[in-house]
C-alpha cells in the first residue's frame, strides 16, 4: 500500500483536521464528533440540510458544505457509516427549530444509523425528514445495499435541496424537492482499477491487466459484468444505455450530465468519455442543458468513472442554477 | 496500459472536443488549432493572457481560461510543447491591440516555441511579452529544462496576472506583476507512483513497492533522491523546507499554500499532507493567509503531490482575492 499518510488508523481524523485548517473562516468541526458544519450554523429560519456517510469519497461530502448546499456533513471511517451518535450530535448542533433534512445514500449501515438518529431527534422535538438516494441502475441489491445504491447523483440532490432550503423552503418543501430529484436521476459506473482502504492495506478487488468491472459500486462492490476493457465509445454506451432505458424520457427532454471520476482517472479521460456520452445523447434526441465533468464522488484512488443523468424540468433547472459557495460544486450567481 | 480512451493517438483532439462541448457558452476552439479561448475573445481594451504547454496536466491549462484568468490556452500533445504555429495562431486570434502576455512554464521546448511565436507576432506589429515560471526548487537543470522547472505555482501567476489584466492593466503592468509573482513562488513535489503517456503505453518511470521520488518533475523527470516512502509528516518536511530556505522570509510573513495532487492521490491524503504543512508553517512563524488543496497541475494518473508557497504582499493579496470564473480556480467576488 502506497499512500501519503501517517498511520492507517488516523486518516479520517487527520483529514478532518486538514479540511477545517484549510477553511477556518468557513467550516468548523462539531465538537466531539467527526461532523463538519458551516461556521455560522445553526442558521435561523432555514431548514438544516445534512448529509454524510463513509469517508474516501471526497469531495463528498464535506466539499458540499456551504451556502446553497449542505449545512453539515457527518463523516464515518473509510467506506463505513458514521455512528448514530455522530449523526444525532450533528442534527442537534445545526438545527435552528426550522427542521432538518437528512440526505442519505442507500447503504444499509447509513440508512439504519441516520434513521435512528432522526428518531432520537424527533423524540427531542426536532422535526427531521430523511431522503434516501438510490440512483445506481446497475444492480438491485448489492454487498451493502437492499435496493439500488446511491452514488454520484447524490450531489445533484444536495445542490437542488440546498437551493430550496436557502430560499426559505419549509421542511416539507425541501423534502419534496429532494424526493423529486431522486426520481429524476440515474447513474452507472465502471472501474478499471481498484482502491485500497488504508486500514485493510490490500486492494478491495482485483482486475486482470485488460479487465474492467461494469456497474461497480463506489466501495468496489461487484457490478453486473467483468469484461475486456472497452473503448471510451463502448464504455459510454454501456453506462448510458441502462440509464436512459430506466429514465424512459421523451425525445426533446432537457437533461444534465455528470461524468464523475472515481479517483485516479485523469480529466483527459473524463472529457473523452463525456464527448462520447454527448454524442449518444444527441442521437437519442435529448437536449443537453448543462454538463459537469470532474471528481464529485470518488472511491479513494479507484480508476474508473460514472455517468449520471438528471432529467430536468423548470423547477429543477432554476434550483440547479442558483448560487452555491460549496467548493465541490461552485455555482456563480 | 489501462485507460478510458478510444485510441492513444487521438486523446488530445478528443479531450479538446470534450472540453468545448462541456462549456459551449464559455469556450471555443481557435479554428484549425489545438488552442482554446474564451468565447468572447478578442476582448477590447484588455491585455490578452495566454498560457499552455503539453497536455496531461489538466485542469492546467484549459481549466484556467475564464473571466479573471486566461484568455486562451494552447495545448500540445501529452507532455509535449505546442508548436510555434499553434501559439502564433492563438496570439493572432485573441489579441485586441492592447498587447498579449504569454505565461510559460520553464521547459526548453515550451520556451523556444512560445518565444518564436512571440517574435513572429511582434513582426506583425502585435505587442507581446513573455514571462517564464520556474518555481520548482528541487533541481537546477533537468531532463527538459535549463534552470528550474515551472510547476504548480504557475497557477498563481495565471490568477494574479489575470486579475491585473481584467482590471485594465497595461501590458507592462501585467508583465511586471507576473514577473513579481514568479519571484514570490516556490514549489517542490514527490511521486509515489508513475503515469503512462498514452502513445508510449508504458509507465514513464518505475518505483519499487516502498519507494518514492523526491523532487519529481511534472513529466516524471528525476528528482533529487529516491527514498523509502515516508510518512505524511516527513514528506511535508522534505518538500517544505527547501521551499522556505529558498524564499528566506522573515517571521510573520503572510503566505498562501497550495497542496497539489499529481493525479491519482486522493483528497484525503492531500488534506493529511496539508495538516502537516500547516503545522510546519506555524512552527516557522509564517502567517497562513489562505490555502488551496486539490488538483491544479497534474501528471496524468501519477501518484504524489507538490507543495507551493506564495509569499504575499498587499498587492498580490488583493489580486489573488479578485473574482475568477475559471472552473479550475473559482474565486467568488
Amino acid at each position: 500500500m502506497k499512500k501519503i499518510i501517517n498511520h492507517p488508523d488516523g486518516v479520517v481524523e487527520e483529514m478532518i483536521d486538514g479540511i477545517v485548517l484549510a477553511a477556518p473562516n468557513r467550516l468548523k468541526r462539531i465538537e466531539g464528533t467527526t461532523a463538519l458544519a458551516r461556521k455560522e450554523t445553526p442558521i435561523q429560519n432555514k431548514v438544516a440540510l445534512i448529509s454524510g456517510g463513509g469517508s474516501g469519497h471526497e469531495p463528498a461530502h464535506a466539499g458540499y458544505i456551504g451556502n446553497g448546499m449542505l449545512d453539515a456533513a457527518v463523516l464515518g471511517e473509510v467506506f463505513t457509516s458514521p455512528s448514530v451518535d455522530q449523526v444525532y450530535a450533528a442534527i442537534k448542533a445545526v438545527h435552528s427549530g426550522y427542521g432538518v433534512c437528512l440526505i442519505v445514500k442507500n447503504y444499509t449501515g447509513d440508512v439504519m444509523n441516520f434513521e435512528m438518529a432522526a428518531e432520537l431527534a424527533t423524540i427531542e422535538g426536532i422535526e427531521v425528514e430523511l431522503v434516501i438516494v438510490k440512483d445506481d441502475v446497475a444492480v438491485e441489491d448489492s454487498t451493502f445495499t437492499t435496493g439500488r445504491r446511491g452514488i454520484a447523483g447524490t450531489v445533484f440532490v444536495h445542490k437542488i435541496a440546498g437551493a430550496k432550503a436557502e430560499q426559505g423552503g419549509t421542511l416539507q418543501e425541501v423534502k419534496a424537492i429532494a424526493t423529486k430529484t431522486v426520481k429524476h436521476i440515474r447513474s452507472m459506473g465502471v472501474a478499471i482499477s481498484p482502491c485500497t482502504i488504508p486500514a485493510a492495506g490490500e486492494p478491495n478487488f482485483l482486475l486482470a491487466e485488460t479487465e474492467m468491472e461494469v456497474g461497480i459500486g463506489i466501495h468496489g462492490e461487484p457490478g453486473i459484468a467483468r469484461q475486456e476493457l472497452g473503448t471510451a465509445k463502448s464504455i459510454a454506451k454501456q453506462l448510458l444505455e441502462p440509464v436512459l432505458v430506466d429514465l424512459n424520457m421523451e425525445k426533446g427532454t432537457e437533461v444534465v450530465v455528470m461524468i464523475n471520476g472515481m479517483g485516479s482517472t485523469p480529466q483527459m479521460e473524463l472529457y473523452i468519455l463525456f464527448k462520447e456520452v454527448h454524442q449518444l445523447l444527441e442521437t437519442a434526441g435529448m437536449i443537453l442543458h448543462d454538463s459537469f465533468v470532474g471528481e464529485y464522488m470518488t472511491s479513494l484512488e479507484m480508476g474508473g468513472a460514472s455517468v449520471t443523468i438528471l432529467q430536468l424540468d423548470d423547477e429543477l433547472k432554476a434550483l440547479l442554477a442558483s448560487k452555491s459557495e460549496a467548493p465541490g460544486f461552485f455555482v456563480q450567481s
